[in-house]
């Protein structure tokens, strides 16, 4: 019984992806003798919490009933009051919580508070699944830099466009549209200026079923080359776009940029091109604990290098377009042998009609 | 029940994989009572059909009883006598038939013959099921080519080496197996002269849990390069090298390739190269009626453009190992525009640990 009611928290905490960041996916549940009375979810960042409006929506006494929750409730002040004191104060006798916060600074301290107030606590149900769930924040509330999704597409034989540079459409609608449902879960998308130069693309979210939250555009630019006219500068937007670039950039395309509204962070070099380490936790500074990376090769190969790949989506269409110059998705140098290659774990293999997805992680050293 | 008994024939035809081309594969099963009390199929090219393995089997009399087989009963003198005539001196009172002969000079024939005799005839039972077992049977009885199938192994970022050109292994060691077991599968399987040059392959079949046979190694050569110590013409096999080669090769090299036990196919040039169809009709002469096509990426992409390949399987392993200059699995010039791809149908996911092998069929025009 304690994973049904942790898969309807589950499945009510994912009402809020794309709404919430950084805050945490939570959903929350009220069961009483078999039946649920109340449930609620995390709907938008600094609003209430799931807890809360799981409470608020019961539709009979509390008292006595159990609470499940995909993350443990909070004890701290933060835009909202601590839910631990709301639980107590409602009389709530059970508490089953699929995992502890991962924030070190706070983890238990909520699952001690209510066990002091003699609530029942149950820990550790679905851990798995939530933490799939919450990825991002896991990722961000400790180590304060976005997790990084390297998404792309190719043909069966692993290229990105013709030789001729014809790249419309690889993939199916189906898989473009699950595209446009990474765009509005992750606080960033990132792409290279070559890609801005080369296909001028808007980088919003466009959903077929719902209006979608466009991520915050970012384009690694080390010499500040974005023609003032691209898309990403000119699209209406309730995201900003942030131009990432270095000291190369002229000191007037500086001012221009900023004056239009861009914000732009100034990295340091590293091989002649912006420091990606420095760029992720200036990008973390700004709360954005997510990003796409919807680079070209070289920018990909960047990533990987430099170790800021959490996560691949490598989407994968039918169809075969030969060439042997034609572009790859991840270009580059290249590593030297097959041992040194950089290897995806937990892999899963979704299929979207005839396209295939196969998603995996990097681990990461220390 | 009908599926029931027919997936049993399947299984049991599924026995003869790798010992009965260019026959089809067949399994055969007699019910009576709804007790199975015989089987067999068809073990080895030249030897009895399955229908007689079943009949002779059978632990009981079969008088009366149900024969299950996934292809329709021959009605002519081959290698052994016709089945219809032995299936109706047994006193079988129904047949029922996974497929039609797909040879158009006797579909319908043998199922004739059986009602003319006053057995009951059931046709079309798991038809798609028996079709895909014979696929390799179905394409070479209609056209005397072999059924050929592009296999290659790529990364997850569409690679088959490194930019320094290694490549072992990028699939992992129960993928790589399944290779052998299409190895075992075919009748011949083919290289271009530079996989020759570069990694010397043996292009034998090496199965974990059993003997396998070895393809006939048909090797693309068109101006007669291959070294005579070369791997291909030294191993051990019961199975011979086919030098597919042009005028272009010295007449004193043909010489002395015939010498040592080759057999050489002389081709026409066209763009400068073996003539591909040519080859696959004088291959079907010989009664190959399969190829698996393991090139690389410059025979690869001139077989998809000659129209030769039936079938692909890409082997996908979870790696990412970049490379602007990294060998992909499909090269040449390519196509101009995504519209013009070569696309495949009736794709299907395979799973190998965490590699992942798709397969899929090319549509023919005509």
């Amino acid at each position: 019984m304690d994973n049904i009611y942790m898969k309807k928290a589950i499945e009510l905490a994912k009402k809020g992806i794309g709404y919430v960041n950084p805050n945490p996916l939570v959903g929350a549940v009220i069961v009483k003798d078999n039946r649920i009375i109340g449930e609620g979810y995390h709907k938008i960042y600094g609003d209430y919490h799931a807890e809360i409006n799981a409470l608020t929506s019961a539709t009979e006494n509390v008292r006595g009933s159990t609470m499940y929750v995909n993350l443990e409730p909070c004890s701290h002040y933060g835009k909202t009051p601590p839910c631990v004191n709301t639980i107590i104060k409602s009389g709530i006798k059970k508490v089953v919580i699929g995992m502890k916060d991962p924030n070190p600074l706070v983890s238990g301290k909520g699952i001690n508070v209510l066990k002091n107030n003699e609530i029942e606590v149950t820990t550790g149900i679905m851990e798995e699944e939530c933490k799939k769930l919450n990825e991002i924040f896991l990722k961000y509330i400790t180590t304060k830099t976005p997790f990084c999704i390297l998404k792309s597409a190719m043909t069966l034989d692993g290229k990105i466009a013709t030789y001729t540079g014809d790249s419309k459409w690889i993939t199916n609608s189906i898989s473009r549209n699950y595209v446009h449902e990474l765009r509005h879960k992750v606080s960033g998308i990132m792409v290279g200026i070559e890609t801005i130069l080369k296909d001028n693309p808007f980088l919003n979210t466009r959903l077929n079923n719902k209006q979608g939250t466009d991520p915050v555009r970012i384009v690694i630019d080390t010499k500040g080359r974005i023609p003032l006219d691209s898309n990403v500068l000119n699209i209406k937007s309730s995201a900003k776009t942030i131009i990432a670039t270095t000291t190369l950039i002229p000191k007037d395309k500086l001012k221009l940029l900023e004056n239009i509204g861009c914000e732009v962070i100034i990295a340091p070099l590293k091989n002649n091109r912006v420091d990606l380490n420095y760029l992720m936790k200036a990008l973390g500074d700004k709360k954005i604990d997510s990003v796409l990376l919807e680079g070209g090769g070289e920018l990909n190969f960047s990533a990987l290098e430099e170790n800021i790949v959490d996560k691949v989506n490598m989407f994968i269409a039918p169809k075969i377009i030969g060439g042997s110059s034609s572009k790859t998705p991840v270009g580059g140098f290249g590593v030297n042998l097959i041992k040194d290659s950089f290897n995806l774990y937990n892999t899963k293999v979704h299929t979207f009609e005839s396209d295939v997805m196969i998603e995996g992680y990097l681990k990461k050293e220390g």
